[in-house]
C-alpha cells in the first residue's frame, strides 16, 4: 500500500483555456495541511458537465494555472490531520463538488453547508480563505486534499465507479428530491427532463423511493428503452407537441436536468403541475444562457419554479447508503486515465455523448 | 331603491382598440339569466393595470365588442335566480376577477376556484361556457351579473369605495401571504417589491397580520415616507445598488408586485431569501415581457420563484373581514363615473400616476 504523501500531486490541465480539450500531466503543490485535513490518493473520478464548462471558461474564466477539473472522487485516504475525528487511514472514502465552508453559520448547521454563503469552497477552481486563498484541485489527479468533512466514507458493498458519480450527479437530484417530497415517494407522481447523467439517476432515485409513478421527458423518444429500464414508467417525447392536456393537475416534482436552457420552453411543464407542485432546475447552464419565464404563466398555475444546488453531506452519505442497499449501479462507461482517457472524456460529455456518465479509473496504475 | 333589472346595461367601452383611452357610454345584453346568477347594481369599482392591459391590447385582442372592464366591483343584489342560497335581494356584495369556474373539480372544491382548469371565467372579457359562450362585461357599468360563488357579503363597517379594490389587488397580495406564510406572521421577515396599488395593500396586510419585519423594495426612495405610513419598518431603494450584503438570509417572503418586468432583476432577490425562503410574483406585465433568469442564481440559494394569480373566495371574506375588523382602509383616490372620469383613470393608471388605487363611485348618480 503506497501511502506516502508526495511533496508534489500530478493532475491533468490544459496548458491553456483554448486548448482545454487537451488536458496534460502536470504536477502542483498540494494545498496547505491543516489539522482538519485529509489527503486522499484518489481511485476513481466520475466526469461531470461542471467540468466542461469550467474548462471551456463557458462559466468564466480560470482561477489559476495548471487547472485540475473533477469533483466526483473516491480514493483512500493517506494522511489524516490532528483534529480528524470522522476518518483514518486506509479509509474508502468519495468526494463531491464542495470542499469546504466556513462550518459554523446557522446554515452549515442545519446540514445546509451545501449554501454558506461565507466560506463556500467548491473542490476545484475555488478559492480557500481557509488555506491562505490556495485555489483547489480537483480529481483528474493522484491525490486530493480537503476539510475531512467534505468526504464520506463508502459502504463496503458500493464498488468505487459506481460510488464516484453518486458525489454529484446523484446528489444533485437526490437532495431536491427529499427536500421536496421526502424520503418516501409514496403516492407521488415525479418528471425527469433531460435524460443524460443527472437524469438517468433521477430515474433511478425516484423508483427507489417508492414514487407512484415516474415520466421521463425528453425531446424524441430514442432513449425510451433506457429510460425504462433506468425506473421510468414512461417517456415523454416533448418534441412531439400535444402532451399537456392529458396531464393537467398530475406532477408533484418535475426535475429540470437539461443541459441547456437554450431552447427550453418550461411553460407546458409548469401547466401539468399540482398546485402544490414544483418545477425544480439543478442544472447550470452556460452563464450566458437564460431561463425565460412569461409571469402569466407562473400566475395561472401557482407555478413553484425551484433551484437546487448539489445536495449536503449527510444526503451524501444517505445515498451511497441507499445504492448500496438496494444494489442499484449508476448507467457507467469506464475509461482508464491518462491523457488520451481525458481528452476522450472532456469531448464526448461536453457534447453529451456518453450513458449516462463517464468515471475515469485505474488511477493506481497510470500513477504508480 | 331602484331595483328593477333592465332589459340592457350600460357601461363605458372603446369604440376600437385605438381608441382604448376614450371608452364611451355603451349599452348592451345583460349575460343570460342562470338559476344559480345573481344580478348586482353597482356602486363603485376599482381600476386595476388588469383593465389597461386589457384595453390597450396587451394582452391580446378583444373578445367582443363594445367591451366594459372593471372587476373590483360593490353593488347591490337586485335579482336572485331561484337556485341563489348564498344572496338575497338588497344584500351588499363584492366581485372580483372572476365571474364563474366548473366548481366541480378538485381545485374548485378545495377553495382553488382561480386556478380551476376546466371553466374558469374571468369577469370580464371571459368566455362563459355555462352561458352559450357569453363574453362577460365588467364593473364600469351599471350593473353585473354572474354566478352567486363570486359575490362576497361586504362586511357593513366597511366603506363601498374601501371593499372594492381589496377584490383584486388586495386578495392578488392577501392569497399568496397567506398560503406561504400562514395567517400569523409572527417572526416573520416581508419584503413587498413595487410600491403601487398592489403594493401598497401588501405592506397594510402584512403588518396587519403581524409581521416581524416589513421592507418596502423600491427602485427609488421617494415613497419611503408613504410605505412607513403603510406599514413598512423601512423602505429599501433598489437603484442604490448595495443592499444585497446586510440583508442575505433574512427573508421569508418577497412579494413581487411591480407592474413592470422589463427592466427587473430578480437576482438579489433571490439572493436574500432565506433557503426555504419564497419569491412569489404576483403582477402580470404584457405577454411581450419576461423574467429572464439565470438558473445558477436558482441553484446557489435553493431559490424559490412563485405565481399567484389572485385567490380565492373563500380568501376573499377573510380579507373583507380583516379590513373591516382592524378599521384598515386601502389608500385610493375617488372618481366619479362618467366618460371624463373614466378616460382620467385609465390613463393615469396606465402611467402608474395613482396614489395608489383608483375607484370609480358616483353611479347611483350616473346611471339613474
Amino acid at each position: 500500500m503506497s501511502s506516502v504523501v508526495p511533496t508534489k500531486f500530478k493532475g491533468f490541465a490544459p496548458k491553456t483555456q483554448e486548448a482545454w480539450e487537451h488536458p496534460k500531466l502536470v504536477e502542483y503543490d498540494p494545498k496547505p495541511f491543516l489539522p482538519t485535513d485529509i489527503t486522499i490518493k484518489i481511485k476513481a473520478c466520475g466526469v461531470c458537465g461542471s467540468d466542461c464548462h469550467t474548462l471551456s471558461g463557458s462559466w468564466g474564466p480560470y482561477q489559476r494555472p495548471d487547472l485540475s477539473v473533477g469533483h466526483e472522487i473516491v480514493g483512500e485516504v493517506i494522511e489524516v490531520g490532528d483534529k480528524v475525528t470522522e476518518h483514518k487511514l486506509g479509509d474508502i472514502v468519495a468526494v463531491g463538488a464542495q470542499s469546504d465552508s466556513c462550518l459554523q453559520c446557522s446554515r452549515c448547521e442545519s446540514h445546509n453547508e451545501q449554501y454558506c454563503q461565507k466560506q463556500l469552497v467548491p473542490t476545484y477552481n475555488g478559492k480557500s480563505v481557509q488555506s491562505n486563498g490556495y485555489i483547489t484541485q480537483g480529481g483528474y489527479a493522484s491525490h486530493v486534499r480537503l476539510n475531512q468533512h467534505f468526504a464520506v466514507k463508502v459502504p463496503h458493498n458500493l464498488a468505487y465507479e459506481y460510488a464516484a458519480p453518486l458525489l454529484c450527479a446523484g446528489l444533485t437530484v437526490y437532495s431536491p428530491i427529499i427536500r421536496n417530497l421526502g424520503h418516501d415517494l409514496t403516492g407521488k407522481v415525479v418528471g425527469i427532463v433531460g435524460i443524460g447523467g443527472l437524469g438517468a439517476m433521477g430515474l433511478q432515485i425516484s423508483r427507489a423511493l417508492g414514487a407512484k409513478k415516474v415520466y421521463a421527458f425528453s425531446r424524441s423518444d430514442k432513449k425510451k428503452q433506457d429510460a425504462i429500464k433506468l425506473g421510468a414508467d414512461e417517456l415523454i417525447a416533448t418534441k412531439d407537441g400535444e402532451w399537456v392536456g392529458e396531464h393537467l393537475d398530475e406532477f408533484d416534482l418535475i426535475l429540470n436536468c437539461a443541459s441547456s436552457g437554450k431552447d427550453a420552453n418550461i411553460g407546458p411543464f409548469l401547466q401539468v403541475l399540482k398546485l402544490d407542485g414544483k418545477f425544480v432546475t439543478v442544472s447550470s447552464p452556460p452563464l450566458t444562457e437564460s431561463l425565460s419565464i412569461m409571469p402569466y404563466l407562473l400566475l395561472m398555475n401557482q407555478s413553484t419554479i425551484r433551484g437546487s444546488g448539489v445536495g449536503s453531506i449527510k444526503e451524501a452519505k444517505e445515498l451511497l447508503q441507499l445504492y448500496a442497499d438496494k444494489g442499484l449501479k449508476p448507467w457507467i462507461e469506464k475509461v482508464p486515465i491518462s491523457e488520451e482517457g481525458v481528452h476522450q472524456v472532456v469531448t464526448r460529455c461536453h457534447k453529451s455523448d456518453v450513458r449516462y456518465r463517464f468515471v475515469l479509473t485505474d488511477y493506481d496504475k497510470f500513477f504508480s
